[in-house]
């Protein structure tokens, strides 16, 4: 019997309202659209602020209390970069409502682009895209073996093995400065936009301007170049985990936007353009 | 005598704090981050949601009153996309204090990543990358001259120069069905990584460390492929405007993950990592 897809729920937040034939709602697509971004973006609101703060981060999904679970799997999300002093405050502040999660209540975007969809009208112009937002409550890891699990998760999403390829574990001073927030997700939903440009009828069925309009998708992909040693680097050549991450990526990159040029049969109700 | 270079107003949300030689306030270059963005990240708070909206939209800045304004001149943000009907509700709420501008208050972010900044531990291990946030108020264009200049101006930051390769002007359905915001900025600011990885002393002085573990930079850059003609396109082959562009454009996407590849000269203060 196949198991269940899982689902996150749909709140009046989350859900695809506009061409909801785009909206998509499992964990697995969620997670990875979020895990295989290079950067996600952050949002949440201080009172000193007239305006939520939006900021770039990096993070990756996954479970310390079970470290094997799949991307379709119920997870969290663990977050480095520039964690302030003002969002660590925000993280510790209690709600005042007992019924709310403890944690700084955090929105948490990431898109690929996947190319340029060029119609027969402006109004028709189009981005092939995958694109996820995340909501959920964060708070800072203080659990040492926890934010070493999410260190080195991290440090392998940047690179895949890349963990033990370096100085570690880290020394004290070190897990003392490096602060990681967790996010429980308390929903989420992804939009994905796959296939050619879509024009009105009466623009497809004028010959003059068919014959005059280039219509098609430009596809957009990330690629690596090859890297380039730093000034106190004193390995020769390429490490071969490093050289053949890269090379995967950027074939695993190209497939993305050549798949996505390709119109994926909606889910269940209307809305193409 | 060389003209003054604009820079936005430092306020206390918009302000880099952490690594704040990397912070930059210059109009122009927070302008060119965002208007080579293909995709833009935008956050609002509505009543109806604990957390603040967060989505994908495509934008350009511009000056109505001033199209032929440069890139370090004031200008705004014209916003096109998913314009929910509650994002336009949001924009006709008038402020309840009257010092306050009239509008939603809106963030928005731009990101551009260049590389894995690769170092001997997990902790100095980076990105390199431009990042760009704009602080303002958004109001609904209603004026059909200036909500043309914006839908043409975006159009050709889609493609340059596709505008009138299209059939234009829009019908007044399509001008009737678009929504497009302007977004007046309060303030903005950018920070930008370039250069090779910033290990500490102890580490750089560690041989068999250095011997062991590969330090440097993976360019990452973002590439058009072959464009792709869709089911009702009769024009053959690829428009020089679009090929063209194309070339252009990975050429300049290579140049830029190589040219951050150089550390910039910090402009003030301190922070390096």
């Amino acid at each position: 019997m196949p198991r269940q897809e899982l689902e996150y729920p749909n709140e009046p937040y989350s859900t695809v309202k506009r061409l909801s034939a785009r909206g998509r709602y499992s964990l697995k697509t969620i997670h990875q659209i979020v895990n295989s971004s290079h950067m996600l973006h952050v949002s949440f609101n201080s009172s000193d602020s007239p305006f939520p703060a939006i900021l770039p981060m990096i993070g990756q999904m996954g479970s310390f209390d079970r470290p094997s679970a799949d991307l379709d799997d119920v997870l969290e999300l663990y977050l480095h970069g520039y964690v302030s002093s003002r969002i660590i405050n925000l993280t510790r502040a209690t709600p005042s409502d007992p019924s709310t999660p403890k944690g700084l209540p955090l929105s948490v975007a990431a898109s690929h682009v996947d190319g340029l969809v060029l119609a027969l009208t402006p109004n028709s112009h189009s981005l092939n895209y995958r694109s996820a937002v995340l909501f959920g409550h964060a708070t800072l890891v203080t659990d040492v073996a926890e934010k070493l699990y999410a260190m080195e998760l991290i440090t392998n999403a940047i690179v895949p093995d890349r963990w033990r390829h370096t100085r570690v574990p880290p020394n004290a001073a070190e897990m003392q400065s490096t602060s990681v927030l967790r996010m429980r997700i308390a929903t989420g939903s992804a939009k994905i936009r796959t296939g050619a440009p879509h024009d009105e009828r009466g623009d497809i069925e004028d010959e003059e301007l068919l014959e005059r309009v280039w219509t098609g998708v430009v596809p957009m992909y990330q690629v690596f170049g090859e890297p380039v040693s730093g000034p106190y680097n004193k390995v020769e050549g390429v490490p071969g985990y490093l050289g053949e991450y890269a090379r995967e990526a950027n074939a695993d990159s190209k497939r993305a936007a050549e798949e996505a040029l390709v119109e994926e049969a909606p889910k269940k109700g209307s809305g193409a353009e």
